[in-house]
């Protein structure tokens, strides 16, 4: 079946077992396009970045890339010059192994930091993978970029625009369980629309805001994170005119989004999804500072892990958010039960509270009554299970 | 014995139950100066607060007070116009029983956010406290503002001055276990020297910047956060010049210090203190920013709790910490351990490391190389059971 990232036209997947994943399944993923392709990225913002962050920025400069190659068990991170070596290899490998130019190839990588790679291992894998290039293969690249996320994550989708239908489709990886050191978020996200690069790139940085950059598991950033869109035009339909944009990166955003909250569902431990919703706050960036101060908060954590409609968690996270804030407008409502208004307890909603928590995705929307700021953030709860799986040794 | 904060010179204090501990022990502790006193504070920088740091907040402009009175069980936060009432009620009753003008009165609270005191009986408690007040009770007031504290906290101290002997103390509660809510840091320090208020609200700012201001068990500050210092003259010694001013600050600070680490030990579930130091920052306040992020990222605590020492997840958490960096030059030593030179791992150091980690009590040294600016924070580990305990219900 044409899933995932091969679901639009004239993209295709192979894998392959290099050895780094102790399970011996397949650690290597090659996608590729059977044209020219515009191509965008958004990287992590940590400051230290891995070798293939630092490479495919420099590679993605141009506008145009029709593959990408990614390996999982190794971040290569934190490896210095070899580690730049081994990246640019990895490139050279893709590009040779598919016969196209160096530059048109991204690279990627998801694993523990600090380890150097295996590269002749990786290099053998990248010739293998070449040789299983299918358009039916979208789920194998889906498996193979995972580390030890419990499923793979894909999506696809379609937008009829003026000119036709255009198909978007999409893999990422969570933060898996056991090994705990992955915890690095890819995407590898493809269109058969024409796009030129400059569009593409406002296209992914408008749906990143609201899908991978509005999710959290655990506050923390990697040195890995990227996400890559490819545009190849083989439906035929040009993205001409702000209309046409603007729906295809509706699509994009939605797809974004279900690949993000696949990744929340998926993170380590987590038990339950929680869309925090921040409104009514001064400025927007505030009611996003806001929502974030909230959803990474590690007590707010463990009351929803708990079930626990504990609000003066919410309401301390919040004061320690570092926004405008009058504690005497604050209301809360969790899974739709009003628990505070005016910044104090609404007595007699604790019962109604703790049912609502027993849901798999709880809403909790928080009105800070002073301005017209508001935000989203997706995050996990933070279970007994997260400590313990991160607690235990890299070696 | 005259322990803690009945060590210096005219201070007593006296304990009562008042049934806001479900154990049935002591929850409320009066502290006093047989004499006038000057008195200086800091408090939560939590935009939210409880009423009773508001109410001290005012009472403390003066400069001037002679008791506080703590009740442990309930924070009074979150509680409207009545929680400022009964916090005021407070002042008032331990004014009136203590014989002194209100003006001279402190309150604190620490429990569970939302909840109304019970304020007639902790009035009647106040009663039966002020009737019990003897020098020798200190380690009672410890025990009485412990929420679920595993251990009582409490240290004193003397310094010789030009002028005489000089003796200082204090109680400190920390985050207990068992109930979760009770995250909140209250501490009540004594000395019998004589400062005049602004020298001895210097003295203080000072003294916490490196001690309960560098602590940290999970990066939440709460809405009841506040440290006391009353100075009463009564060793007949005065606080005169800078160099008995320092003298006398630096005594504090390492008191702090000692009752900070004594909270950081009994953070909830922390099985190990970590002191983490940041040196060669572009700045002073870059240094402190980045041992913060170090020290409080998620997965660097799990790792710690573990016995890890994966640099990787050190590095990571810098990299997110938004300070100035160069990733090439950073160094990290776990235990005295080299683990990372010019930011890559330093090989067959793991061993060691690990064996390093197996102390109560860990330094770990990261110097970024790029500036002059250094910063400690003393921080605990993150265990599964931290979040057993605050996943458990409040109600």
């Amino acid at each position: 079946m044409a899933v995932g990232a091969c679901y639009p036209k004239g993209f295709s997947a192979g894998v392959a077992v290099c050895g780094m994943k102790r399970s011996g399944k397949a650690d290597l993923a090659l996608l590729a396009s059977d044209r020219p392709a515009s191509a965008a990225g958004v990287f992590t913002t940590n400051r230290v970045v891995a070798a293939p962050v630092t490479v495919s920025r420099a590679q993605i400069q141009a506008g145009a890339a029709r593959a990408i190659v990614t390996n999982s068990g190794s971040a290569n991170a934190c490896t210095g010059a070899r580690g730049r070596d081994d990246a640019w290899a990895m490139v050279q490998a893709a590009a040779g192994a598919l016969g196209i130019p160096p530059s048109q190839v991204l690279v990627a990588s998801t694993g523990v930091i600090g380890q150097p790679l295996p590269i002749d291992d990786v290099v053998a894998g990248i010739g293998r993978a070449a040789d299983a290039m299918a358009g039916t293969h979208g789920r194998q690249a889906a498996n193979a970029i995972r580390t030890t996320d419990r499923f793979a994550k894909l999506a696809q989708t379609s937008v009829e625009l003026p000119g036709g239908r255009v198909r978007i489709g999409g893999i990422a990886k969570g933060a898996g369980m056991i090994r705990p050191d992955m915890a690095t978020t890819l995407a590898h996200l493809t269109m058969d629309a024409e796009v030129p690069p400059a569009t593409l790139r406002r296209m992914l940085r408008q749906a990143s805001a609201a899908s991978f950059n509005a999710i959290s598991v655990d506050g923390c950033t990697s040195t890995n994170d990227c996400v890559f869109v490819l545009a190849n035009g083989a439906s035929g339909v040009a993205a001409d005119g702000p209309r046409v944009v603007r729906l295809l990166t509706e699509a994009l955003e939605e797809l974004m989004l279900d690949l993000a909250k696949q990744v929340v569902r998926d993170g380590e431990g987590s038990t339950r999804v929680c869309v925090w919703t921040v409104s009514g706050a001064l400025t927007g960036p505030e009611a996003r500072v806001a929502a974030r101060g909230v959803a990474e908060n590690v007590l707010v954590k463990c009351a929803l892990h708990g079930g626990d409609p504990n609000w003066g968690r919410i309401l301390a996270a919040l004061g320690a958010a570092g926004v405008h804030l009058d504690p005497d407008r604050v209301a809360v409502d969790l899974g739709g039960v009003p628990v505070v208004r005016h910044g104090a307890g609404v007595s007699g909603s604790a019962a109604d509270a703790r049912s609502a928590l027993t849901a798999d995705e709880v809403a909790v929307d928080i009105a800070l009554g002073i301005g017209a700021g508001s935000a989203t953030v997706i995050a996990s709860d933070l279970s007994p299970d997260y400590v313990h799986f991160n607690s235990s040794s890299t070696s």
